[in-house]
């Protein structure tokens, strides 16, 4: 007999639905949900734009009566206090006669962690948590770290040659990556609530910043500069890696004094590194001085998450490995 | 019913024979033999130390009166010409009753080049050529460079972070890589004739440049300083790039000023790359001016030819995409 999908397969699918929502569902969660009755997804959902409606939500209007006896996959704990743009998913659950709510992580936020749940239990329905949590957390990464560490989510980009210079001694490095990497640098840029460039990048390069890719116009981020001056128009101005609080996602695109800013502080949760093959010799090195002050000290502070070629230039992509 | 091995998969074989000879195998080429009877190896032979028995002679010794109507799989063109140290190779697979030969490549010596196939031919062998050319040239690099070019083979070791760096600005560099890298680079040591650093290596590290693996410790390459003045006792000093005339392989281990000089030369074949998930910032960065004019320049001339990881550090290997 062949076997159906299991808990974490469907779960699994829940969560990439979820990565629909981001950057777009902020200030909410970017949640995932799946419907399933009889082996068979009846319905799917995800937070909107703006945070409404939920993923519970959109899935279960998408399911109607189908819903009845389902079970729900949920990437976060379903929210327990209604509010005015709409009611408490958990209650909506029940209201619909959903019979197994499957769930990866619970909630962080103080309103809800464990009363979702209880809520759920309370009305007769099997809850199942823990199911991927880490895979879900890693999703939902900037909400995530505002909600627990109260600070943004930041991802460093680098794009260099073998050598790991950024650009020719002149400053020039059009282009040092080719099509596909580009392309997934702008995949990146949607997938952030703001995009950083320090002040020797803005005067250099007078970066765009925008996405550039058919389809995602809409997504082009807000613009921070590192800068302890003024902003010019359309720009808003940062003074320290520690100075963010209006978004939770932020990718750190250049220069070199900012990269270094940013890793001295402790503030990059994850690495983009493009590199092309090919070699500059004495050009301009991606960082500058990160205060590392001795060389066992960088040992065991990055891991790597993903790697893959994309045309003739590798992505590594690195994760801070932080404790606890 | 079961296919068994083709004519292709027993030259890989024969091809990863040949490796063993590298690079003990000079003033000869690294070949490699295998005779093939009824379906099953009978024997395998690889040139030996100093280049003598061949590859077919170690072989047919083998395999005694089971080379008669035997396939003989040869990753270079068997020779044609005896020499006061032994008979040439093809007439000793005709002596020896061999059926069929599989030649990989023809060999440039001009002393053969075709005269072994002939030589065979008339014998009423039947001989088929051109299987895995270039796979076979890859493990006889050293040796074909330097009978086709005049010239070592040369590889580049470069060991950084993922910034580039290959020390600290104070020029610490103990450790970047971690111990499966350096045993990996001890291996390609232990594959070439000669280890070439410069002058600021020689005196900040003051490396041993030995091959410290078990069972390989009479393969520590000779050692090579870049340098236009003397070199200390224990080492040759080579004035240029260009200068190097007695090895057939070279691997350049550094500093920057070496690995640099020689990139300017144009004469590196192979990029080792070994990358440890490190920042450092501000560091030593791996290249100094390699006179690269313009960015469109750097494209197109690396390939890569090789990734792994070594713990948790990653080796690219890229080699030099040349014309023709």
């Amino acid at each position: 007999m062949q076997r159906g999908p299991a808990d974490a397969d469907w779960m699994a699918v829940a969560i990439a639905l979820s990565r629909r929502g981001r950057p777009v569902s902020a200030p909410n969660p970017n949640v995932g949900c799946l419907i399933v009755k009889e082996g068979k997804v009846v319905a799917r959902g995800w937070t909107q734009p703006g945070g409404r409606p939920h993923a519970e939500a959109m899935a279960l209007g998408v399911a109607g009566d189908a819903a009845r006896g389902a079970t729900a996959y949920v990437s976060l704990e379903p929210c327990a206090h209604a509010s005015p743009r709409g009611p408490a998913c958990s209650d909506s659950l029940i209201a619909a006669g959903i019979a197994r709510v499957v769930i990866a992580a619970q909630d962080p936020d103080p309103r809800t962690d464990g009363n979702g749940i209880a809520r759920l239990q309370a009305a007769g329905i099997e809850v199942v948590f823990n199911m991927l949590p880490a895979e879900a957390r890693a999703v939902m990464a900037p909400w995530w770290t505002r909600h627990t560490e109260g600070r943004p989510f930041v991802t460093l980009k680098l794009a260099t040659s073998l050598d790991g210079c950024i650009a020719r001694a002149d400053g020039s490095s059009r282009w040092i990556t080719g099509d596909r990497a580009r392309a997934h640098g702008h995949l990146e840029r949607a997938s952030h609530q703001a995009i950083l460039v320090g002040r020797g990048t803005l005067a250099a390069d007078a970066p765009r910043l925008d996405v550039r890719l058919s389809g995602l116009e809409d997504r082009s981020p807000k613009k921070l500069l590192l800068t302890t001056g003024e902003a010019p128009e359309g720009w808003t101005a940062i003074a320290s890696p520690q100075a963010i609080d209006d978004v939770d996602s932020v990718l750190v695109e250049g220069g070199a004094g900012a990269a270094s800013a940013f890793l001295a502080a402790d503030r990059v949760d994850r690495l983009l590194l493009y590199r092309a093959p090919i070699l500059i010799g004495r050009g301009k090195p991606a960082l500058a001085d990160i205060g590392l002050a001795d060389l066992a000290d960088a040992h065991g502070r990055w891991r790597l998450s993903d790697s893959r070629m994309l045309g003739s230039d590798r992505l590594d992509v690195y994760e801070r490995a932080r404790e606890g």
